[in-house]
């Protein structure tokens, strides 16, 4: 229960997700503060930095991270903007919590995997938070422990109640289908070889020329199959579910529910309406444990071979969508930095 | 409320569906007595006979029909066997339930639409009991109203405890998925125009040889994607759940519990073991309708179309499943006598 | 599988209830027709009779049993005509179903005991028909297998949309709670030795001057506490629902659900509107139970001495209302003709 | 945003409760660290306090609460011992959290109650912890929607899986029920009048002596009527539920499911086995509103007032469970400080 000092960090990114992050550490989570953030927007850098006791505000990442005040870096800008990011914080061994993508494109991702390579051991835990939510961690406890037999399919819900102005049909890969392939690799502990990105004729609620809803397909090198609707504008609210077929059963989550009321004809209750209502708690012990694991000197949780092979997963499934059929997935050798444990 | 003549009914084929549908009319339903039972095994059809009042027995179906005792006809022999009892009863014009299939192959599918549009009328049911299920009657109703908009996706789920003896590949697509091209073209009011199985790695459970589970996409002339999990080795259960996404919401069936117990640190029902168990109400309420419907000297339910038309997928996923990728479906152009109403 | 002749049957009462268990007999179920209606009111009696195939029509039970083509007798008349109607029954020694309640009162309940105990055998199953519906069929099951130990508190729930135009705050004992206290003495095999019925500040949508609802306790001869919450005027349904705590786990019925849909910002089922959506099948099953035991030559279900019991329970149950506090419910000892099985 | 001085807090009572709160606010919740800890006995303080940095360790409160390095009180001693610790914080004008009971029994709680009215202002918060629950929040709000209606009848449920060593009738009472009184007190914003405790035979699981399950009835002054199953002997796990029915509806909590598996003929889920597991996020959340309002110069949350009426509320309880019957439950008028909002 010893308190080793409080953590200092570096929030890089001050848009919607990083001034979360601020608020998380200064407000909700232990061991941590925020001592300097950075943005390009100097402004808005200035803005939140005024908000939090002795933090302060940078356009330069570097800048931010050479001060005798930061011990770690949180990097929630654009994801253009990460690799330079992570190379600094590499540049001054420091320990990264990575929003994701890790990096918008898998030759990125591998340059970024190869300074981390360099520098021997792990410095960075990418942001997928589901593996921190409570109902995909009992789904990976269950299934670790084997009684269900081994996984042969995967169903997959990722539901939106409506796509942001400017989302395109490969935002609905990118930023979405995104998390199911983190999601799908970590709890069947398998790759993605091949991807099929189907094409149901698009709702009428959808924006013009986006196609949405899309069914997704995976193999795995495990020989599971494993399928995902996205559907960004639904109309009806938040929604994420994973059922896994194994040999001896199944096991369901997402389908939970608190609260039931039954009036005027009806039973049942709310659906989430955002991912924050859904998966905010997942946020918050994602940056606790990073916390927790950074004052013990470890790092942990997502790596960036899991930001990498997510991201050419991700380039082979726009293809798809593009060209239509099956697209397979190459990716380079595992390293050993990044055997699973 | 008016009570014309009991119907007087000939089941054809006394095995253990013949069977259950003649102790069905007997015991169950109302309106209808069996008077001849046809079975090409003389003592099976004498047996079966011998215990029902004023029933007669026979080998030859042609025979039994010729019966002033006999009103319709209710075929539950082997599939090879129906075309010509089919042929037999419009020779005599009598009202027909067929135990699925229609018939073994499109070919002959398509020969018996062709003999009932010769009559100018229809007198088939087709024995796809789904559509008589409480629930699946529910979801089509709600579907018709609209309220929900256009249907975008389906996700079928059909599992088996385990696979009976000599039950092959072909099987899980011919015997258990045929019910999911009838739903799924009832639901959806749409053809199935493609057809593509996928195999993941077998269960360990599966027998030596036999692809279980499979995974099943159709796509429709609406533009729907429908998926269909096939699991006849999942060793738990039998379980039907079908999840239709429509433009403005979803509506999922299946998955209904009747009594939760709350014992040893779990809370939870059973599944059921059989299709018997699961759908016993849909055979009783499958053949009350075609009684009532017989009575009123009216033909509705499934029809000869519906048969020919799930022929026809059932065989390209069959050439789907051995020789992979994708396989058109094509049928004849629709008679208006099978119009939709 | 033999089919014994086809029951005939004298229905005597052609109200709502009446006339419907004609159509249950002459359409939906197996092995009985109507032969015979009965009704204080000739012009309906002329009415049901005439859509009825050989129905005679009658304004006296006993003339209506004397006809050589009556085998059995369903009495659905109000309940101050049960009586006289099953004593007329008797003395042509026919076998009868009797709706509940078996008569208004426990001396005339007694009565029609003694005069059945003075036949030497049973000759009457009472219309209790939620020992038929399936869900409490598998509730009774599974006490009767031990797993769950001993039942020490039940408690119910019985909802309705709405009463209607007349109901008083007896009728909430007397003609819904009753159900209650079937169930309760069947599930538990106990008999109810005290109820006390407490009154809640009444909902504003109760008409003047009913308690609507109330909350009733039930002690049983075997140390249960049970506890029954009726509420008629409820306003979003038809809803019952039990839950047995034992001492190594609990059991519920009444909550489950068919199809689920998800749908601007809520998830969910509807409840069934009425007890004829909810317990239809019950019904059903009642009297087909009755039909095949009396072709049988047997009588089963809830006995004289059940209806005789619950008349005591509501007969204090009422006083309990009026006058408040526990009251005691004394009953004469139980005859060895109705010993449990 | 801006982070006014981290929380300077003295832990009273270093058992199994006050160590789990040092843990939480030293490792979970954010703007508090523990400064001083007490307990009677020293040793045991002395190895709390040598787990946190900074962190001094004392055998009498009042000594601990002198100190410049403490900005608020949390108290978690055993009852008896809260008076005293009350009283000191008072004359320090300490906020406090004080674990519940507030005090033993009424008397020791009403003066409480004055003493705090001397000081003009609320300065405790009473640790119900339930009214931090995610599903009991929802409901309040729900509730305080009006959408409802006004509240009938609450059914709560209280289960444990088995009760410690030396768990006697009485505190099934006031250890276990005595949560109930506060949120139904609370969800209904209306005070308990009187209060009936029933004892059906106790279960074969209890410890010999031990009125094991209780039924507890509430009257409330709006004329609600409240029951309550307490079980601690239940053997299945720890479950806590509530139904509140309403003039137009029913809302229901404690009943939801995260994960769901189907295996081996039954689906379902586990249920928690201790309160921890079923309100860690409740004590988490209860102890971050309190500091964070505490570092706003607030007092919120349960009151004196709450403490008091409670206890009040036990005494009657354990009355009725000694002597049978119902029994009123007298309060002093409320003062105006106690106000509801």
């Amino acid at each position: 229960m010893a308190s080793p000092g409080t953590l200092k960090v570096a929030v890089v990114g001050t848009g919607k997700m990083g001034a979360d992050h601020v608020r998380r550490i200064q407000e909700v989570i232990s061991g941590a503060r925020v001592t300097a953030v950075v943005d390009v927007d100097a402004e808005r850098a200035k803005a939140v930095a005024a908000r939090v006791d002795g933090c302060t505000a940078h356009t330069d990442p570097a800048e931010a991270m050479a001060s005798a005040d930061v011990d770690a870096v949180l990097i929630a800008s654009p994801g253009p903007a990460h690799e330079a990011a992570l190379l600094a914080a590499f540049a001054r061994d420091l320990p990264v919590l990575c929003e994701k993508p890790l990096t918008p494109d898998a030759a990125s991702a591998l340059r970024v995997l190869q300074a981390e390579l360099s520098l021997g051991r792990r410095r960075v835990q990418v942001g997928f938070m589901r593996r921190y939510d409570t109902e995909y961690v009992k789904l990976k406890s269950l299934l670790d422990t084997g009684q269900l037999g081994r996984p042969l399919l995967l169903h997959n819900r990722h539901r939106n109640l409506a796509s942001p102005p400017g989302w395109t049909s490969e935002m609905l890969i990118n930023d979405s289908v995104v998390h199911e392939m983190d999601v799908t690799r970590w709890l069947l502990g398998q790759e993605i070889t091949g991807i099929t990105v189907l094409r149901p004729t698009p709702s009428a609620n959808a924006p013009d020329a986006v196609q949405d809803p899309q069914f997704v397909l995976f193999e795995t090198d495990g020989g599971a199959i494993v399928d995902t609707e996205i559907f960004v504008n639904c109309g009806f609210g938040y929604q994420v579910q994973a059922e896994v077929v194994c040999e001896r059963g199944t096991a369901r989550i997402g389908d939970g529910h608190a609260m039931v009321t039954t009036m005027a004809g009806r039973w049942g209750g709310t659906v989430a309406q955002d991912f924050v209502e859904r998966f905010a708690d997942a946020y918050d012990r994602e940056v606790q444990a990073w916390v927790d694991a950074t004052r013990r000197g470890e790092v942990g949780g997502p790596s960036v071979w899991d930001g990498y092979a997510v991201a050419a997963v991700c380039e082979a499934g726009v293809r798809s969508l593009r060209e239509g059929g099956r697209v397979a997935v190459e990716l380079v050798e595992r390293p050993a930095l990044y055997a699973v444990s």
